[in-house]
């Protein structure tokens, strides 16, 4: 009997001490002549972390764009935001992207996406195709038209960001993608007629076609078997799914344990490495139960503050999904859904900066344990008699330091490694 | 852009007036030398529905193996039964079938098929592939033996049966046959190892195999997104779905006219005929909606008794669920979930009977229905000078009888017909 997965080992499991996120690195450092450089002192210190620690940078496009309304409020956002993250997601949506057809904001989009990737953030569109605030002009063309317009759309923009962005969610929310009924939307006809299948192969296939070196992820907010089937009808499909997306806006209060490895376990079993793609958790009250789309939830910023209890509580219920979802082998990142409260969908109170700018302890909490508990900050180090020196850290990039020069050196792999480093000198 | 299904076009929406499920005929009588037998005094009389008045006929079983604990009640159970119903489901639930490896309960099953057929009543088998009540001794087996023995039971039983049950559930509630944690069972292991699509191919190839002449259906109680998705997964398959499945136990209150109309909607997109495998409408209180699993609602008999308030209701609410699934053109048969409170599953009081045997209101209302509104009783006419008649009636076979002689005729097919039916006479 074929299978069209294979579920990893019962080894692949929750482990909350985080040790397939370390490893113990022997590394020997040698001169521009091979010679051990023994006896002598260095400074290590962790440049970036092989997890990704992302955020949407939405708020910075303007900024970067040259069209901040407030220089030192937005700079001093950036270095907020550059000091917690090392992932980028950035807006593609479409009816915004390109209201007017023929005219997609690429030249802003490509600056946001440079600004990151100048300062060693990766970036990833969000997304190629998705039935909620797609182009208003594709309703009432008939649905081959629908079609046409749809692969047009993903051929150029992944290639008109190829080489800055290789990442996409390829298609959002496929699962109620034919049967949304919030608002008539020419993607919504197109699936409806056509089904889901379809539309993943459209997306998946068009935009690898314009990029092979691209990584394609298929991403829900529905953690039901619903979208255990849409996985698995995707793989059936021959559609290769590069990273499976697994949204986490916890709006009506967080997961807690039980839901969050239960999802780990039942999602982890396709052995495609999840990112956690959309993370929000309230500083105020969460939205009550009854309302099942978060859309009808229409209140004011002043209606839904940031509350001195919600804050602790938020840091709290932060530091626990973090370490839940480092802690499964198969989380390969963790994008959280807004730094600032200001702007936030819904006005929710789900950030990690309060509407004045000022950090909430959700944001001090992150801090301590990307840049602080996960992280090697500058260790001055002497080397042995061999040249070697002995290091535990997260997986990463590192740099090690001798009398002014540098050498770089990555963590790639969990658990005992033994690296050798010329350390080129004067 | 290819797709796996062809939606039914607009015109093949829900219709109250069931005018998709009757015919205008004329009917032309002759006699053996061909002439029209014009101006004669006829009998015309239904025989039998087209559409499939379903029901479980696991009661009678005992009865027709000679093991009736109350000879009378059972006979006049039976009575009632085939008064109303001309499709039985019949139970080969592998743990009850065959508790025991190799002691299949097959000739009791084989004597029940055959009475139901002999009285025109046409039989499914329930189901092929399950994760409940299936085989105890699966446990503790490896996948590949567990596999083995499910491909050797579906083609044993396909083949004992093939002539009298030709119609079965191929496999049922795959949505959650790989999550389901309520009880440890082989099925859910293989499933769990070898995803859904697997598993559906396994029952659906192996079944058609054994049997070429085999209707099979996929079925399934969960009417969510999952089971699109799940549908749209087996059709990428290349798996021939016969007919589709849709369970309604309403232990939680009846689903009401919009639910309805909304599934019969979206699971009419699939252009598979639709059956309504598995309905329940209770004639007593309802279980409270917070519980999610309806096997948790542990109750007796006696707490759960048929009121006089709930007959009236449930009377209303079968009327208006079979009149709903009757105007949709996608439905072609409708299987209630047991016709006695006796022995109900959960002890709920959804019968058509009460526990002493007697009609509840639904059961006179219903038997009102298909054999009064939806009926053509014994009705005598006159053939015109052509030799022809005029009948309007629900689509299913008639008789028409002259001077003592019948001759058999089938309405197939909705709207205007012109028949020309041989009377032999002596």
């Amino acid at each position: 009997m074929t299978s069209l997965f294979s579920p990893p080992g019962s080894s692949l499991g929750h482990d909350p001490s985080l040790s397939h996120r370390r490893a113990q690195a022997t590394v020997t450092l040698t001169g521009a002549d091979g010679a051990p450089l023994a006896g002598r002192d260095v400074l290590v210190r962790q440049r970036d972390h092989a997890f990704g620690f992302g955020c949407i940078g939405f708020e910075l496009i303007d900024w970067i764009n040259g069209r901040s309304q407030d220089e030192a409020a937005d700079a001093e956002f950036a270095q907020r935001w550059t000091a917690l993250f090392n992932k980028a997601t950035l807006p593609f949506y479409w009816g915004q992207f390109e209201p007017v057809r023929g005219e997609p904001k690429t030249a802003e989009l490509l600056a946001a996406a440079h600004w990151f990737k100048d300062r060693g953030v990766g970036v990833k569109g969000h997304p190629l195709l998705w039935h909620t605030l797609t182009a208003p002009w594709l309703r009432g063309m008939e649905v081959e038209e629908i079609d046409r317009a749809l692969r047009a759309r993903i051929r150029r923009d992944v290639q008109d960001f190829a080489g800055v962005i290789d990442t996409w969610d390829a298609i959002n929310e496929v699962v109620i993608m034919p049967v949304f009924t919030a608002e008539p939307n020419g993607v919504t006809t197109l699936a409806r007629e056509k089904g889901r299948i379809a539309m993943m192969r459209l997306a998946f296939e068009e935009a690898r076609a314009a990029n092979p070196n691209i990584t394609l992820l298929l991403n829900d907010f529905d953690m039901s078997t619903a979208y255990e089937c849409l996985i698995e009808a995707a793989l059936e499909a021959g559609i290769q799914i590069d990273r499976l997306g697994l949204q986490s806006h916890m709006h009506q209060g967080a997961w807690g344990e039980e839901k969050t490895l239960t999802v780990l376990e039942r999602f982890s079993r396709y052995n495609i490495p999840i990112h956690f793609t959309e993370t929000t958790i309230l500083s105020g009250t969460p939205v009550p139960e009854h309302i099942s789309d978060l859309n009808d939830w229409q209140v004011s910023a002043e209606q839904w503050p940031s509350t001195e209890e919600g804050e602790a509580r938020q840091a709290e219920e932060v530091e626990a999904h973090y370490r839940r979802l480092l802690g499964h082998p198969a989380v390969e990142s963790l994008t959280y859904w807004g730094l600032p409260d200001k702007g936030m969908w819904l006005n929710a109170p789900g950030g990690l900066l309060r509407r004045d700018g000022s950090p909430k302890p959700a944001y001090d909490r992150l801090h301590e344990l990307i840049k602080g508990e996960w992280w090697t900050p500058e260790t001055p180090l002497r080397t042995d008699e061999s040249g070697s020196l002995n290091l535990e850290g997260f997986l990463g990039g590192y740099e090690v330091e001798l009398d002014g020069v540098t050498a770089e050196f990555h963590l790639d792999a969990p658990g005992a490694v033994h690296l050798e480093l010329r350390v080129p000198q004067d």
